[in-house]
């Protein structure tokens, strides 16, 4: 993904404390085509986990989940992180740490479209941590689902969220891989 | 827009209060090819205002923006209902009230993508009251951007949204439109 990092390296802005700002294309204002072309990406490299559905967390994780659902052509969940009225009093519900907004946050998802049968693929626009992810397992766990892969957009190495996820045994692709941001620095594995 | 019609009287729960729970395709779990046609045929309806950028609200506008941005080749913004860490200290803020949950909700937008330049379609996932419409326009003048044109997927007429809206002197386009809610109804206009 030549052209996500062109972006990154053109418009992110390294905040310190690893926070990496792509608010121009990603988090804030979302390039539409930048955005196809990374589903298109994640779900080829994805294709083989077979997923039924895709699950991912409001708010940021939805255009990155919706563009890999449809070059997939199954639907996607979006995890609520406050429980709507429309939604049944019995839910799935965990707790992940934020790392953007410090404390933690409910991600809440509905019986009524996860269940047993689902073989999920978790989306996110990030892989830091890696607890966001964790916990959107929690809820495919809960419901009796498998999960069958996770993609993000951008990987942050450093923060270790691939040793986290290494216990689902399942793969992991991300776009864009940041190993170090130390001092100013957005540093890029090689590839 | 047939295809959507069917979903709304499928799919489609009316909770009473005239709340339309669209869970399984719109507002939780999201259809994909559903979604993108919806984009193809706003975009398509609404190509003559000549919009620079698209404007919704997080969250459950983000998906019909994202395809009727895609379509019409344009990026959008997301309004944030809270300031995340990475935004600047000086922001545009209005407040909305809020129809399905209550109270009030902040819309917060960065200058940094708003502009006195910027020809403004705004698109959400309901025009029902057009509290929230009309406060993403407030943030468009705040910008001192000029509002194009509206764009919504679900109308409820009887709630009186579209005469709200009138003052704007934009086209405004619904793609379902519901006249009757009551008694356990989902009765659309006559095409």
């Amino acid at each position: 993904m030549d052209a996500l990092q062109r972006r990154i390296l053109t418009e992110g802005r390294n905040l310190g404390n690893g926070i990496l700002k792509v608010d121009s294309f990603l988090n804030h204002q979302v390039d539409p085509v930048l955005l196809d072309e990374c589903g298109r990406e994640l779900a080829a490299r994805l294709a083989g986990a077979g997923a039924t559905k895709v699950l991912t967390a409001e708010i940021s994780g939805i255009a990155p989940a919706l563009t890999t659902a449809r070059h997939l052509g199954i639907p996607l969940v979006f995890a609520r992180k406050s429980k709507p009225i429309t939604m049944p009093d019995q839910v799935f519900l965990t707790l992940a740490p934020s790392h953007t907004r410090g404390g933690t946050v409910e991600l809440i998802v509905s019986p009524e479209y996860l269940s047993q049968h689902e073989r999920i693929l978790i989306i996110d626009d990030f892989l830091a941590s890696g607890q966001t992810i964790l916990g959107l397992a929690r809820l495919a766990a809960a419901a009796g689902a498998t999960v069958v892969g996770i993609g993000a957009i951008i990987e942050k190495t450093f923060e270790g969220g691939r040793a986290v996820l290494a216990a689902l045994h399942v793969p992991i692709e991300s776009l864009a891989v940041i190993v170090d941001m130390s001092e100013g620095r957005i540093v890029f594995s090689e590839p």
